[in-house]
């Protein structure tokens, strides 16, 4: 019985940098891409940070019923491949998924048994820095992503764990604990260990 | 918000061993001593193993309502200080508690939040060579556990994780885990963190 991951964080708590650190740790998740209309960043690849696709090609797919959960962020719209976390999770794999606070509550009403994680930033003022050191945007991206910023904090209570930011490594074991923590929960060693479990039937 | 763990494991699964262990980490954990009625076994401190009392001084205090749990286990009376477990959660520590399963249904009952973690034996057999090389016990007795083993075996359904202690360092990782991690549940996170997330609200 295999698990789902969301992780999702407000602009500037660090989460890519935390999602690309535990990618490298062995923990044996497989991290779904997500499609979108936005256009890439520099730097950004397709098909390993996004699938860039064209709105018409998005909206075929959201009539298919092809997304598990999809939102209009800052006039872009993104989605997940419904069919890829299906599949992936028949195969055993565990699935991590890094979406926004809206997508984490559609997924939850499909997966309720999903666990979701929301990374906070170790203070206001870190998160502001960090959003200005970016050096993408303009002042008023900003301030339109610090409002953001704070609708997604105040949705944080629906998420089931709250890590802080603070250092890096920390918040990266708190992750790995979190992801090794929920694998040894009885509905999984029920299923994992029946043989052991049979021994003393 | 201090947390409640239970630790139980049937007789032979290497609970003690595990809980020293544990017990020397940071995790910051105080151990719940319970009081028994049995006869101290060699090298157990009264105090530290167990509060060793008599019958009489048991019954007084299970009239007073003092135990939080108590049961009776192969002819002796055990039970945990419900004072000490209130007043020590109260002071904002998290309790550790290492008792039978009947114990932990028990405790469950008054705290439902608490958090409760099975530790099975890799193997019948490696349970079966530890009580025989323990070497305490006669062919009687241990007969008699094996059967009492079973009986709390079939109960793992109702403990929140389960803990195969295999190789001891890593059973003990994953109960550090289960423990860090539970400490980053939201219901925990609201409120040690409650000054970062006001700064958003």
């Amino acid at each position: 019985m295999s698990s789902l991951f969301i992780i999702s964080a407000p602009s500037g708590a660090g989460k890519t940098s935390l999602i690309k650190a535990l990618l490298k740790t062995r923990m044996g998740l497989s991290l779904s891409i997500s499609h979108t209309t936005r256009q890439p960043r520099p730097n950004e690849i397709n098909g390993q940070d996004y699938f860039f696709i064209d709105r018409d090609i998005f909206n075929q797919m959201l009539e298919r019923g092809e997304f598990l959960e999809s939102a209009e962020v800052y006039g872009n719209l993104y989605g997940t491949s419904y069919p890829w976390v299906k599949d992936t999770m028949a195969s055993g794999q565990d699935v991590l998924m890094e979406i926004d606070c809206q997508g984490a509550q559609q997924v939850r009403q499909i997966f309720p048994e999903a666990v979701s994680i929301f990374i906070l930033p170790p203070s206001l003022e870190s998160l502001k820095a960090r959003l200005q050191q970016r050096g993408q945007d303009d002042p008023g991206t900003i301030a339109r992503r610090l409002k953001a910023v704070r609708e997604e904090v105040s949705q944080v209570n629906k998420f089931d764990y709250a890590v802080i930011n603070n250092e890096l490594d920390e918040a990266l074991k708190d992750i790995c604990c979190i992801i090794r923590a929920e694998r040894l929960r009885m509905m999984h060693q029920l299923v994992k260990q029946h043989v052991l479990l049979a021994q003393f039937a």
